[in-house]
């Protein structure tokens, strides 16, 4: 532990931003220091050691999607650093009554150290919110409304899903041993098939919006028409250019798998059709949802090879690859007929899975620790006294 | 700080009731030992001191209907005291299996030290139920099957709102400097119009009930038809003679706001309706409901003039009248297209309205203070070490 | 109290079990450890003591059927030693994507101590799904998953409802001064009339289940038809052996009372009946579940004398037997024209009754305590200081 204190005191965290929105919009010292404290965190929670550096407050949660590993991730971090969490259920609030997004930011941060967002459903809607909530806390806390000015965690959107990408990194840090030793290292990142359709694209954008700022050789691959928003895999591309590694895509699963150190494969729904969905959902088209349904249905129909058999897994490095996958997947024979991943290649990697989700709660911590701590060291100190 | 501590001092609170229910059964003491704790709590909480009282125990909550503002000010004052909220949820208890409130009041109270209850929904019902679970944990805790008799608090009833009349008062305290400055203020309390029907009549009756005992030159003004329960408007001119202030009703807005140094513009059904919505309510005469909604809703529409604009702004003393509201209020233009206030009026007192908020947690916190802590004085000094 | 700590430390606790299912899987010592630490939180509360015995962690609960007292005990006793509780609502999360039971055991875990799960539906499921949730979390401790390895705690299943006869075993030891003075009492454990159909089985045979265990003679009266689970029913009477007791069965409400010192009327649905009504709901057959609702109320209709009566208490010992209920009861003429008790009967026993339910938070929070804490006797000291 010694030495992981040792390195974040090395770093220069006086420039940290207030929210987590984009890991593209941190620093490598916030991710760094992100990495760092969550592993500190998890150390010292191994040990029986308390991590409580607040005194009281509350982590508002709100929900506009389903959730139960970033739900209970959330409420593990919070309380373990001492924070209550208070749900914001929307049915129940005022929401409805027309207030504005500006107010209630405000009205649920007088005691409120952290707010957690997830809202995936709308293209272009969840992120937007975030700097909604984000800009009014800001003037809220500036015109001396609030005496703290919440910070904000991205527990997914449109774009990012940085809870889940920065766990997938701690995760490849802890197993190939070291942020450096990831550079070179191949990852497949690549559609899977489901019987469901218009998953968010979030996980697959976070992933390369993230691990080609590290130097790793990023292959995303999918079907065609499968692509995701277009400034996100711009943004991987000039990322990979800068870092020294690359990114490429394929429309060819096996040819994303060929001597992959890790593969990531999931589905999603392509981009123009969460265009199209999004827009079928504001105005609550329901017939229209449901051709749009039975439309992408029939596509994906087409692309069911694209599973992760034992077959797929034997064109890896050795055949060795480290599967990932952010759960819960849909695993062939177990939660459906046919799915992103059959059952004997899921259960080789089960462990490795639920080890990548335990990541998240450390995560999330060490984004609540930076967000809401004066400063650090400080902190850090503390604790361990 | 010291200054509040040697006031609170000063107070002889060993009369202080177990609950807040109404703030006119309630002693000048108490209600000034309650803004002055509140306030320290505030100061104490801008300072980044904790207010840790109690080492545990539950807040229980029962919210009868829709809240944003008072949920989380009921979560945040239970946090920074040291409680853990606990949410009443009717519908997953066994309420509907025919249990009595008795029973459920002492079978929730065990280690509860706290009870807020929302029940504004129908009239002659909300203060009642409060009374009754207030007898029934006061007999729970004489016969010995609770070791601490929980203290309720309103949060809103059928005839009073007194954490939100009572954070009203804290805003104007510290907006004209002290109590003693309100005297001679006047407040126009005015009914204004909605595009809803059926608000309930708490916060009106709330302010006359409170504002009167302070020699303030209280307006109560509304369309004809729009009056307030009876006996509170009796009260509130009882209070008025007593206090030297004055009381008085008008039906007409510009009346009101000529020369107000306060304007309280806001919606709220007249009492007959209200009455007539509460017996629909309870036979689930959804037919009946609609008419009455039609009939109210077509009545409102003569006083779209009742709308605090600019111009009626400028009636007030020097133009410059604080403009109040317990929020969301229907804002012309942003959440309606006419509504209790123009946006321009809103948006230049915007920040003084979510100021005006932000007292709910520390008043609410000192309330759950007082009826909670055994020896107030002893609980702030060991606050203090 | 200094009592109650010497005799904990008498116990060899050395084997104590990580969960609490059934109180007839756990040892004698098991069982007075849960006793005598619930007698010591008690005491220690009464005292205005904190329990503190965790720094953080969360407390789950999983309620898959309605609950007040055990909602609100599971909740009381969490915050009393430390945790917060998170209420996995199982329609906001991804349960319904077809995740497996393991992984969202392991997925809920990774900061949890304790895991409350009341699942009391359909027969042949509670238990084995609470069996699965163990193994689960077992198998994610061994793995290095989870850093503690969480307790379950059955808040009640198809089969027992331990933290129910805990309580009342509580409430017995109490009020009869030991457990050694249960030897010889007679308990009427009794079926009784109530206008509802398909209560579950586990509190009679919770109770037959536990008391049997104490020497004392159990005689559980039922109209026929109305039988329990035969495997319990067997247990009881093998146990009943064991400890110098007795346990019968008997079609006749009188009989039961006859010199009994305890009695403990409630309505149950006959266990053949729980079956049938298991397959209609699995398929959703509503037509099904309506006329079998129909068939057990015409049933039931003939056994309205079955009603814990003046008269009938006029049988028991003096005409003085505790009268117990988990609560709520049916009470004729307070929640409904003919059920399990009269209102005079009741009214005399009520302190009675809400005293045998004031145990529950502290018998959960013994079992919370037994199975979290790696040294209770250092805990306990700890607690002390």
């Amino acid at each position: 532990m010694n030495d992981i204190i040792k390195k974040i005191k090395s770093l220069d965290l006086s420039n940290y931003g207030n929210d987590f929105l984009l890991t593209w919009d941190k620093s490598p010292e916030e991710l760094e220091a992100t990495l760092l404290i969550a592993e500190l965190l998890r150390e010292r929670h191994r040990l029986g050691k308390p991590n409580l550096v607040f005194d009281s407050g509350l982590a508002v949660s709100i929900f506009r999607d389903n959730s139960t590993r970033t739900r209970f991730s959330f409420a593990s971090a919070a309380n373990a650093l001492g924070l209550a969490v208070s749900d914001m259920d929307e049915e129940k609030s005022q929401v409805s009554h027309g207030e504005t997004v500006r107010e209630t930011a405000n009205m649920i941060s007088f005691m409120t150290r952290v707010i957690g967002i997830r809202d995936d459903m709308y293209l272009g809607e969840g992120h937007s919110y975030m700097k909604e909530v984000s800009e009014a806390v800001q003037t809220g806390f500036k015109e001396g409304v609030l005496h703290n000015r919440p910070g904000l965690i991205n527990l997914q959107c449109d774009i990012d899903h940085p809870t889940q990408s920065m766990s997938d990194l701690a995760m490849l840090k802890n197993y190939f041993g070291s942020i450096e030793n990831l550079r070179g290292k191949k990852i497949a990142m690549s559609w899977a098939y489901s019987p469901s359709y218009g998953k968010p694209l979030s996980v697959p954008q976070g992933i390369i919006g993230l691990l080609t700022r590290y130097g790793m050789d990023v292959t995303l691959a999918h079907p065609e028409g499968y692509s995701l928003i277009p400034e996100v895999a711009q943004l991987a591309d000039k990322q990979a250019q800068v870092s020294d590694g690359s990114f490429n895509i394929v429309n060819d699963m096996d040819e994303a798998f060929k001597d992959a150190d890790i593969v990531y494969p999931k589905s999603w729904a392509p981009f123009h059709v969460m265009e199209a969905r999004t827009s079928l959902l504001k105005s609550s088209d329901k017939a229209g949802l449901q051709s749009l349904e039975q439309e992408c249905l029939a596509n994906n129909a087409k692309f069911t090879d694209w599973e992760c058999t034992e077959e797929k897994m034997k064109l890896t490095r050795n055949g060795e690859a480290l599967y990932m996958h952010c759960l819960p997947a849909d695993i062939t024979d177990v939660s459906c007929q046919q799915g992103e991943v059959s059952a004997s290649v899921f259960e080789k990697y089960r462990r490795d899975t639920y080890l990548e989700a335990s990541y998240k709660p450390f995560i999330i911590a060490a984004m609540m620790f930076l967000t809401g701590v004066k400063d650090p060291m400080v902190a850090l100190n503390k604790l361990d006294k």
